[in-house]
């Protein structure tokens, strides 16, 4: 059974990948920290998105990932898959891979590299609907691929069975909040993630369905204690959690050497490796490692936030 | 007195301008929206911004806003002045002017139209508060201005004096989170409104001191009761006034003859006009009006929003 | 007799702006650089423009400039004026201040700072020219006003009368190629100039009129040289003059205390102090003048160029 | 023998793919065109580059295409292949499958979705160089990739043996003249290619080794006799082609229906259909064909340029 007939919601933190000094995979790494984010119940796993290496990684590494992945959740909770690639036929290949091995649910951006508008954007998820039984999660993450999700195509393919649901990378809350308000007024035919981690109160506020917020691979049972607040209704103690979150996710602004994803998901790498789940903090080519300062900053921000002594 | 010394909090409209027909300014139009605005028990007025024609008004047209302001308001509530020039000297001539004529404090975004880094912009604050005695608030306006102004710049202009506090309109509520963070832990030097209309509820859990959204022309009762609420601790009547107003919103999603201001204010104007309020929807050259068809479906929005019948 | 009624062609350096160290202006030094340009023979002068300081002037500057221009050019050559401000009653209260003070031609930017799509900027064109006698020139600068002109509506403005040419400095030389090829088709209704310093020779292929390159503050002759050699068919020598130039261009990046408009037209008032013509490299604020390394660096690129020992 | 140990330069056809109606690659119409363009004599062929489809393939079309090109070339001119993914590792696998089936160089991007900085895109290309002893061009896309590759950082590495040349697409033809007054003082250690259609002969006034024209699918003799005529000093043939070319060009601004690739690459395909050589004009997923009222407007294009009666 497909865990995904359960209505998905929650945190669900999208999984960093471990690597060795040599950046081969690391596995009994990345098992302790799949391992440490179930124990703190969170409510479902996203690997192979742009935090999790999508991009990054090959053929052989992305079997790996899906296949350990499977292996070590056994169904425990749901497990999405990123399938990051540039146009409609390599996305499809890489859904039909994850659906082989374990997904319960692929999520998908709109084709980059080369741009065409919206009608092909969502000609694209009719595709990749069309070649696989799993439920497709829209991707919505203009910084990377250079084109925005507009509210009523999305809701109009969730309506029409296409899309389950939009992961907002966007950063766009005021077009999130009217999202949520369409999807609500159209029976709430998407499940709505926010990828935030530092506004992740304001995206609960607007109605969303649950977050995917990195940081979360750092501290999972503060933003599991936030969902359960929310879930109560004591905003209060939603606020205070992210207040607490958004000092803690200072570490992603302690890298000076370096941008973008080096920056942020290679802090979060440095902060498990201090915090002793990954053995290293090894980027994949081209990123580089952070440097030693950077670190000790990193530390400096832990200790703060009362994860390390 | 200025009212200023008083700490400045609460809900700000920034206020629309009336025209007549022939696009000259309709003094009895504003007036009426003042003394409406004033009625609803706003905290504070703010003209001359991007919704106020800081932009488009002659030198002429300006003095006689600020005047009429003056005298409408007369010492109620403090009136905050945007003063939208280019560069340095001469954003100092407009603020003169506003300091001539009633203003309690000045809004100033970063230097446009030629760009030259934060270095710059730094120094363009300091030399505006080095020329008048009146609180300047920095305006942060991408969107118009080609640049995002940085927490830490800000923080450290507020700690010297130099800013009493930002506007914030840059849509970049994870900036704007980690602002108000780093404010408070410097012991809130600065105060700080957020510019959204649709996530204020959002802005509120991150710590704002205000909100100045255009969309209080047409509901000031809405953003005072939301503010009210914050006030209280009450989130849920937060959340709920945001969403009726997130609704209401959509006037200004109606317009497809033009994008941007001609839509977000001209579907401000048309709404005023329906509700009474205004002469004339009348925009400033080379911006059209809103079409008939257009108006109608603006109707059908507050309509369901209860504002008209 | 306006200049102008003989149709503009050929080198119109874009002048730029002399101030003493205390930031007022430098008459003497604005005066001996506008007739070194006169001596050079150069086809005309654009004052007032992004390099000619247009978004920093204030009013009573402006007035000065315009009177000091009218003064030493005498009828010599034609004179264009930049009249950069937001939106069109401003533009116009620019233009006619212009018109009043010796103008042969206006330069207009579309409207900025606010943003609202083609149409908004064609009717902008139409309003100014309805308000001038003065033929209007378009200024196609989108890396400051977030807008680039379409082709088709500027040969339509051209055909109608609105528009006298176009100053190109969009950067974007397919387009120009484009709008070169239409106007040729249409008739050559508009006159085309390219704001390029580099590849001039790149849009004397393309069929431009001329060009306005603010390098020609620096090294006038070269680029008149260079006109007359277009105008000659001598390629071999057109693209001669264009390496030397390009490489006379790199003083503009030696600066890296300061980026954009600081650099560039820095770099130049640098060059004119170190060649004698200009007292001092003042920048309006709150534009820092370049560092004395950075002078350093500017001096060897000039002695390299030949026009310093 | 690599056919890179000769220095290469003139005309580079970026090769547009054929494929059937129902998607498939169409081998016949493919090596038709191959066949005309080598027939051309132009000096080189570029294959799943942009136009050539590069982000869309997946692997086994890759293989097919360089295998059914390297058959049809046999040697005849130099074959260099596109590898367009996102990262490092990526990359290096499908430079490895091109190196195994007949490319004489291989062309690389930035990396993209994921950015970083120009650090980590000089360790990109240093990181692919030491994975092959094919020669590897840098390929300057940033409408594609977000990305602008600085000259310094390619002169360095063209310096050191890293990259043997440039393919620039971006436009930006005041960085290629630097780029190329740089390159020539740095004694020529780079190649450069431009991307242009409609300014090769600009690219060629600034010093361009050659030209990647998407246009010379269409008329490759054009292209060929602009270069023959660059060779020769004859400016006055090469601005005539050029200005012939860019009327023809004009079949890429014929869709309404598409944007982008889709118009570029989709009238490139229409016009070869309409030539005879393609059978259909099918682009792949997500792209729709072109409207039968698109096409008739590229068949006045092509008629007027004299291709079709």
């Amino acid at each position: 059974m497909n865990k995904l007939t359960r209505r998905l919601s929650g945190v669900i933190p999208p999984v960093v990948i471990a690597r060795h000094e040599d950046g081969t995979l690391d596995s009994a790494s990345y098992r302790r920290n799949l391992e440490r984010l179930i124990d703190a119940k969170v409510h479902g796993l996203f690997i192979l998105g742009s935090s999790g290496e999508g991009a990054f990684v090959t053929d052989s590494e992305r079997l790996q990932i899906l296949r350990e992945t499977a292996d070590v959740v056994a169904g425990r909770l749901p497990v999405l898959v990123g399938c990051i690639e540039t146009q409609t036929a390599k996305v499809i290949e890489a859904v039909k891979v994850a659906e082989d091995n374990g997904a319960d649910a692929v999520v998908v951006t709109a084709p980059f590299y080369a741009l065409g508008g919206e009608a092909q954007v969502e000609q694209h998820f009719r595709l990749i609907h069309a070649a696989t039984s799993l439920p497709v999660y829209a991707y919505d993450i203009p910084v990377c691929v250079q084109a925005k999700l507009g509210a009523d195509m999305l809701i109009r393919l969730g309506q029409e069975g296409v899309l389950a649901g939009v992961k907002d990378s966007s950063g766009d809350d005021v077009e999130f909040r009217f999202l949520a308000q369409k999807n609500e007024a159209a029976g709430h035919p998407l499940l709505l993630f926010t990828g935030h981690e530092v506004v992740v109160d304001g995206a609960y506020l607007s109605g969303a369905d649950g977050s995917v917020p990195g940081l979360a691979n750092v501290d999972p049972d503060a933003y599991v204690r936030q969902w359960d607040a929310y879930q109560a209704g004591d905003w209060e103690t939603v606020r205070a959690e992210q207040n607490r979150l958004a000092d803690l996710m200072l570490i992603a602004s302690q890298a000076t050497s370096v941008t973008g994803f080096g920056a942020g998901v290679g802090s979060f790498k440095v902060a498990l490796r201090l915090l002793g789940v990954f053995e290293s903090a090894t980027m994949p080519d081209p990123v580089p490692q952070l440097t030693p300062e950077e670190v000790d900053a990193i530390r400096v921000v832990l200790v703060a936030a009362g994860l390390l002594e």
